[in-house]
C-alpha cells in the first residue's frame, strides 16, 4: 500500500472520509424523492454492474460511492445519529464489565421507556424483571418461548417437551411460528386459533378457554400464549384482560406482542391499548418500527428476568469476573441469542432526547390523522369499502367486485395493487382475511405528508376506475 | 416543537448533525490513548448521572454529546463508513424485494470472499450452496445445528429428539451450548469432549470416534460435529480431515467454527489453517474479529442452503411476492433467525474494496508479528512459560510459581493479571487449560504498534517482580 492509503484507523483520516459520508447520504435525502418507492430492477441486476472478486489494492472512497444507487428510506435523524456513534465506537458491550456504559445506558432508557409507557412496576429493572433490547421481534418472542419452555420442563420434566402446547390467534406474526419451530416445539402444537371479522379479527377468550380444555383432556401441556397488540394484517387488538386471566388460571406464560402499536400507547388517548398489560409475562413493542429509531432495535420486558437468564446463560472461563460473579451487575448476554452485542440504546437515547416524548407523540398523531384522512377518503367513494376498524396509521380496504364475480374480487384487487405498484410512485402491501384478498395503506415512513396520501389515493382511483372499465 | 427543532427527516438538517457527530468521533480518536483500557467505574454510576425519565421536550445535540465519555476500541474506518452508510440507507432487506441491492450484494460479496479463502465450490451461491451474514457466530452456529437436528429428524422422526447427541472438544465457544439450550436438545447429549496438552487442546480423532461408537450402541442417535479452527482459549486448530471422515461415516452434519482464526487463512502462508473445510457442510468466521470490519457481521457459509431454509422459512401472506414464488431469488430471511435484518453486506464490500486483500493480509501479518514478537520477549524470562503453541496473534503464557506452590501458581498469575489490569494501561485475559490458570495475550486492535507491546511485556515484568517478591 502506499503512503496515503486508508489506515485502519486514523482521527484525521476517519474525519476527512466521514465527511464525505455524510454529504453522500445528505445529498441521497435530497434526490430520493425522484426514486420509485418500489424497485424496477431485474434479479440478478447487480452481479453484471461488479466484478467476480474482491480488488487486491485499495480503491478510493470517491470510486466505491460513485457506484452507488440504492432507493431506501430511513428512519430519522436522532435515529441515524445514535447509530453512527454507536458505530464510531463499536463496543461489543455484551457483559457489564466488558462495557460499563452500554449495560447501564440500556437499563436506564428501558426504565425510562417502562415510566413512558406506564407499565407496572414489575417490568423495572429495580424489581425482578427489566427490560433488553433486542434485535427484532423475532429474536424476542423466541427468548421468551425459550423461558418459558424450559420453566414448564422443570417442573413437568423434559419428557414433556413433545406435548407443549403454544397458543396464539391467526393473525400473530409469522415470527412467532418460526420461533416455535427453532425452539424444538412440536409444529403441531403450535396453535393459530382462528378469527373472523365477528371479532374484528381478535382473539376470542371463549375460543381460547375451550381449546386449552381440550389439550389438558387429551393429555397435552399448555404453556404459553402469545396475543397480539396491533396484528400484521389489520392492526386488531387482542383482549388482553380477558386473555390474561384465561393464561393465569391455566398457568402459561403470557407474552404481548406490540411491536407495531406499541409506540401509540406513548399518547394517553392511546394507553388505553395496553390495559391488561399487567396481567402479562412479557411483552414486545419494535422502537425501529413506528417509534424513529433507526432498525434494528425491538425492545423486550419481562416480570422474572430469572427465568432468561436460566435459559440463556452460559458462564465460560473467558468471560469470568468479579462484577459478574458478584450478582452486583446485568450481563445482558444472558438475555438475548448471542454473545455479543451491539450499543444499540444509544440510538434510542438520541432519539429519546432530541425529539422527547412530546416530538415522539406528535409523530405518532400525524402519522394517524393521515391514515383517518385516507380512511375518510375511501369512505366516500361507494366503488371501495374499508374492511377492518382502523386504529392507528393502517387503512385495510379492497374495490368491491361487480354483483357477479367468481372470486369475490380477489382477482380484482389483486390486480388493483400491481398497477398501483407499478406505477414507482406508491407502495400498497395486501394481506388475505376471511379468504378476501385485502389491501393495506400504512403511513410509516417519516417523510410522509398530506399531498402524499392525497396523490396516491388519486392513483387507486384512475387505476380502479381503467380496471373496471376493462372488465 | 420550536420551528427550528430537529425534524424526522430532512436532508439539511440531517447533513449540519452528522457533520458534527463527525467531529465528535474523530476528536474521540484523536484522544483515545488518554484513555485507560478498562473502565474504572463502579456499577450503578451512570444512573447517578442521569435523570430518571425521558425528557418530555428536545435537547440540543451538543447538550446529548457533552455527556458522553466512554473508552471503547473500534475496528477500522472503513467498515465504520460502511456502518454509517447502511445506517444512513436504513434498509431492512429480509427478502430480495424489499431490497434487491442488499440482497445481492451480499451473495456477490460471500462469493468474492469465498474465493479469497479458496473455498471448495459447493459453497458458492452458483450451486446449492452459499453464504450468509448472521449477527455472531452463536446465531451461526444455532442456524446451522436447527438445520441440522431437523434434518435427522426427517429421517429418524420427531421421537429421536431426545436421544440426538451433539459433539465438540472442550474446547468449543460456550455459544454452542448455548445454541443446544435454545434448539431444544438434551442437554446431557451435547458432549464436550475433553481434550489435554498431548493434543495441544484439539479435538482427538480417537477419542471422538470411540464416543460415536459408544453411544451409537446405547442407542443414542449422533447428528453433529462442531471442530474449531483457532479456539477462543489457546488458538488451537482441530484436526479438520480426520474429523470430517469420522462425521462423513457416522453421517453427522460436519461445522466448522473458525470464527477469530478464519481471517488469518486468506493469507496463502496460512491457507492450510482450512485443510480439509471440502468436508464439511457449514463454516463460519468472524469478519468483525479480525477483518477490520465492524461488528457485528458473522460469515456463515453452507453447503446445502435447502436445509437452512427448510428449517427457518415462514412464508406469511404480506410477504408473498413474484420473485419469491418463482424461486428466482435469494431471500435471506429463510437462511436466519430474525425476519428483518440490516444492509450489513456494505460494511465488508467497504473494507474488501477500501483495503483490498493485500490490505487485509498486511492486516493479519502484522498483528501475528507483533504477537510472535511479544512470544520472544515471554521466552527469554526465565520466570515464564509459553505454555501452547502460538500459531496466529494470540500468546498463552504464565508466571511459574516458586517450587513448592500449592496451587501450581494459579493464585500467583490471577493476582498478576488483576495487577496488571488495574494500571488501566493493558487488558490481558485468562483461561485455565487443564486445571492451570493461564495469561491471554491478544493482538487484535487496529491501533497496536510495537511499542505498545514493548510497554505492555514491561509492565508485566514490573508486576511479576513485584509479586514474586512479595511471596
Amino acid at each position: 500500500m502506499e503512503e496515503s492509503a486508508l489506515r485502519a484507523m486514523d482521527a484525521e483520516q476517519l474525519r476527512e472520509h466521514a465527511h464525505k459520508m455524510v454529504d453522500f447520504i445528505a445529498d441521497y435525502y435530497k434526490t430520493i424523492q425522484n426514486f420509485p418507492v418500489l424497485s424496477q430492477v431485474q434479479p440478478g441486476y447487480l452481479g453484471k454492474l461488479l466484478p467476480d472478486s474482491a480488488p487486491d489494492y485499495p480503491e478510493s472512497l470517491q470510486n466505491v460511492l460513485d457506484g452507488e444507487t440504492s432507493y431506501f428510506d430511513s428512519y430519522s435523524i436522532a435515529g441515524f445519529l445514535g447509530e453512527m456513534l454507536s458505530a464510531g465506537l463499536n463496543i461489543v458491550g455484551f457483559s457489564w464489565i466488558t462495557s460499563p456504559a452500554a449495560t447501564e445506558l440500556e437499563t436506564i432508557v428501558l426504565d425510562w421507556l417502562a415510566k413512558a409507557f406506564q407499565l407496572p412496576d414489575d417490568f423495572y429493572s429495580s424489581g425482578k424483571g427489566g427490560g433488553v433490547i433486542q434485535g427484532t421481534a423475532s429474536e424476542a418472542v423466541l427468548v421468551v418461548l425459550v423461558a418459558a419452555r424450559d420453566k414448564i420442563l422443570r417442573r413437568a420434566g423434559r419428557g414433556a417437551l413433545p406435548k407443549l402446547v403454544m397458543y396464539a390467534s391467526d393473525q400473530t406474526h409469522s415470527a412467532l411460528k418460526k420461533a416455535c419451530q427453532i425452539a424444538g416445539l412440536n409444529p403441531e402444537l403450535c396453535k393459530l386459533l382462528k378469527t373472523d371479522s365477528s371479532t374484528n379479527y381478535t382473539l376470542s377468550p371463549e375460543v381460547l378457554s375451550e381449546a386449552i380444555s381440550n389439550d389438558i383432556a387429551g393429555g397435552l401441556v399448555p404453556f404459553f400464549l402469545c396475543a397480539t397488540v396491533g396484528t400484521t394484517s389489520s392492526t386488531a387488538i387482542d383482549p388482553l384482560p380477558a386473555l390474561g386471566k384465561i393464561a393465569k388460571t391455566n398457568n402459561l406464560w403470557f407474552h404481548v406482542d406490540a411491536a407495531y402499536a406499541g409506540s401509540a400507547c406513548i399518547c394517553p388517548e392511546y394507553r388505553h391499548c395496553f390495559d391488561g398489560i399487567e396481567e402479562a409475562d412479557s411483552f414486545n413493542m419494535n422502537a425501529h418500527k413506528w417509534f424513529l429509531t433507526n432498525f434494528d432495535c425491538s425492545v423486550l420486558w419481562v416480570k422474572d428476568r430469572s427465568s432468561l437468564i436460566q435459559s440463556l446463560s452460559t458462564n465460560p472461563e473467558f468471560l469470568k469476573n468479579k462484577a459478574s460473579e458478584g450478582n452486583m451487575v446485568i450481563d445482558y448476554k444472558d438475555w438475548q441469542i448471542p454473545l455479543g452485542r451491539r450499543f444499540r440504546s444509544l440510538k434510542l437515547w438520541m432519539v429519546l432526547r432530541l425529539y422527547g416524548l412530546e416530538g415522539l407523540r406528535s409523530h405518532v398523531r400525524n402519522h394517524i390523522e393521515l391514515a383517518a384522512y385516507f380512511e375518510g377518503l375511501v369512505s366516500q367513494d361507494t366503488r371501495f369499502k374499508v374492511v377492518a376498524p382502523r386504529t392507528f396509521s393502517l387503512v385495510c380496504f379492497r374495490l368491491l367486485p361487480p354483483p357477479n364475480s367468481e372470486d369475490h374480487g380477489n382477482k380484482l384487487n389483486c390486480d388493483l395493487l400491481d398497477s398501483v405498484n407499478s406505477t414507482g410512485k406508491v407502495f400498497i402491501t395486501h394481506t388475505v382475511l376471511s379468504g378476501e384478498f385485502i389491501l393495506r395503506f400504512a403511513v410509516g415512513a417519516p417523510l410522509t405528508e398530506r399531498k402524499h396520501v392525497t396523490q396516491a389515493w388519486q392513483i387507486l382511483q384512475d387505476k380502479a376506475t381503467a380496471l373496471l372499465e376493462s372488465l
